[in-house]
């Protein structure tokens, strides 16, 4: 199996009430490829400017990063500035540079094409559809999206959703796409429009899977110190798609396994600023939370 | 082992997005006895005017409910009015009419001073204090409020958890009282107060448990047609308190149980308008529906 990631490298500026960390790494596919890493060799499909630093490119190739995809463009790279509330969940985007990232419009490499499993990140819709007419018999292609191209591509974002085979969304994406106030009517709704498996994210509240012949529902694993909460929707969904390369399985049991492995990478990305969470971990802290999860669920 | 609830009986007027329901009975105490009385003998202390149909204290005796404790006072029953926007989570309260309920200060029966396990509903923290020191040694004190009381009577409140061993509460609730934002830092801080177990109500988001030893989460139970939310919270409490009391521990295991059930008892009541889900239930159904939990978060 391999696994391909497509989505956004940047650099954020954050603030959250006690801190503000000026131009940390970042972008979808930083905590996605990150993420997976710890599973499977995944491939990167992105684009930064020559400010990029070398070193993260480094930091991806020794973590078994295929980095071939990575294209770096003359100019800047994409800037995101973000400001958090107390409440984690409350954020305000404050600046967006999109600079290289304008003219992101890939031609993916032959290997890449062939790529078994395909998660298409959060950006324009019109991208992922690009991307996705690129693909030779791919299993499984995922994809996630935000609340910017439900409400300025509508159209354009259901054409891809009829293609793929999970989706990956928030509670108030999937029911602001649906129409519908109720979660589980809405995911249903969606399953309708083309993926097999809505995969909501449900921030501190967890995940819920939602297929034909299944329902998963997990709480998110208790968190104290939430420092960052940026990233961990694409560390989610880098975990869930690592694991699976990994298992080479889209069987239930591994599904609901790959829900879990994806909230503890997570839960790991939360507990530190930008990256930093997800760069020196070891399979054993891993295990050790899984583990823990499987104890905060028991009954 | 014996459980005695304490909290409201009530008429309720209901407006949902699609119904609207007058005069439906309703209150804490109907939620929480009716969904105990599937695995105990409840006993009942409340009050009611004489408008109250005999035929609901006709059912809560059918059930097993010891209804001496249930006072019924010359006047009106409390009324309450209140309406949900298409989020079920948004309730507004139009009227509160207390009635009978205004004089409520109940003298317990001296059978149940001695009961076991004690579940002061949600009413005035005066009250709960003024019967909470009418008990005679009980293995275990278990308390509900809402935000009226934070708000309104904190300092009562506060005096009231010093002495329960386990508080019921939702999540706005835990951390407008702890005054954090987190809501396990602020869960914590509660249980420096007082009680050993917090159980924290998350509506659709399920159930967060707290101790000393061990911390439990579950989803609740997905369901697509939320025909009334009203009550589930009681009902959960009901579930819970009614399951240990059945078992006669404390132990962990059962208390990680005692959740599951509590969120079975609560799905059932959302399922129907006003107390309608919990009248005539059967321990298959519900033990369908606790399997069909363990499926649920199984992985």
């Amino acid at each position: 199996m391999s696994l391909v990631i497509v989505g956004s490298l940047a650099f954020d500026t954050i603030e959250t009430p006690e801190t503000r960390k000026e131009r940390i790494v970042g972008g979808s596919c930083a905590y996605a490829v990150l993420a997976a890493s710890y599973f499977t060799d995944p491939k990167i499909v992105a684009v930064v400017g020559t400010d990029f630093p070398t070193d993260i490119i480094d930091l991806f190739q020794s973590r078994g990063v295929d980095t071939r995809g990575l294209k770096v463009e003359e100019g800047k790279t994409f800037h995101w500035e973000g400001r958090y509330g107390h409440d984690p969940n409350q954020r305000t985007t404050i600046k967006t540079e999109l600079n290289v990232f304008q003219d992101f419009k890939p031609e993916l490499l032959p290997e890449y094409r062939r790529a078994s499993t395909v998660f298409l990140g959060n950006i324009d819709p019109d991208i992922q559809e690009y991307i996705r007419f690129q693909l030779d018999e791919p299993k499984l292609v995922a994809m996630d999206t935000i609340n910017l191209w439900i409400n300025t591509k509508r159209e354009a974002l259901l054409k891809v959703l009829k293609d793929v085979d999970m989706f990956f969304a928030n509670d108030e994406e999937v029911k602001m796409l649906a129409g519908e106030n109720n979660l589980i009517t809405a995911g249903k709704k969606l399953m309708e429009l083309g993926p097999s498996l809505m995969i909501i994210k449900k921030g501190e509240h967890g995940v819920l899977l939602l297929s034909e012949d299944f329902v998963f529902g997990a709480p998110a694993f208790p968190c104290e110190n939430v420092v960052d909460p940026t990233g961990a929707g694409d560390s989610f969904g880098g975990g869930f798609l690592g694991y699976l390369d990994k298992v080479r399985s889209f069987d239930e049991k591994y599904l609901r396994r790959a829900a879990v492995y994806g909230s503890v990478m997570a839960s790991f990305t939360i507990d530190e600023f930008g990256i930093e969470g997800l760069k020196s971990l070891t399979l054993d802290r891993i295990e050790q939370r899984f583990s823990d999860f499987n104890k905060l669920v028991s009954f």
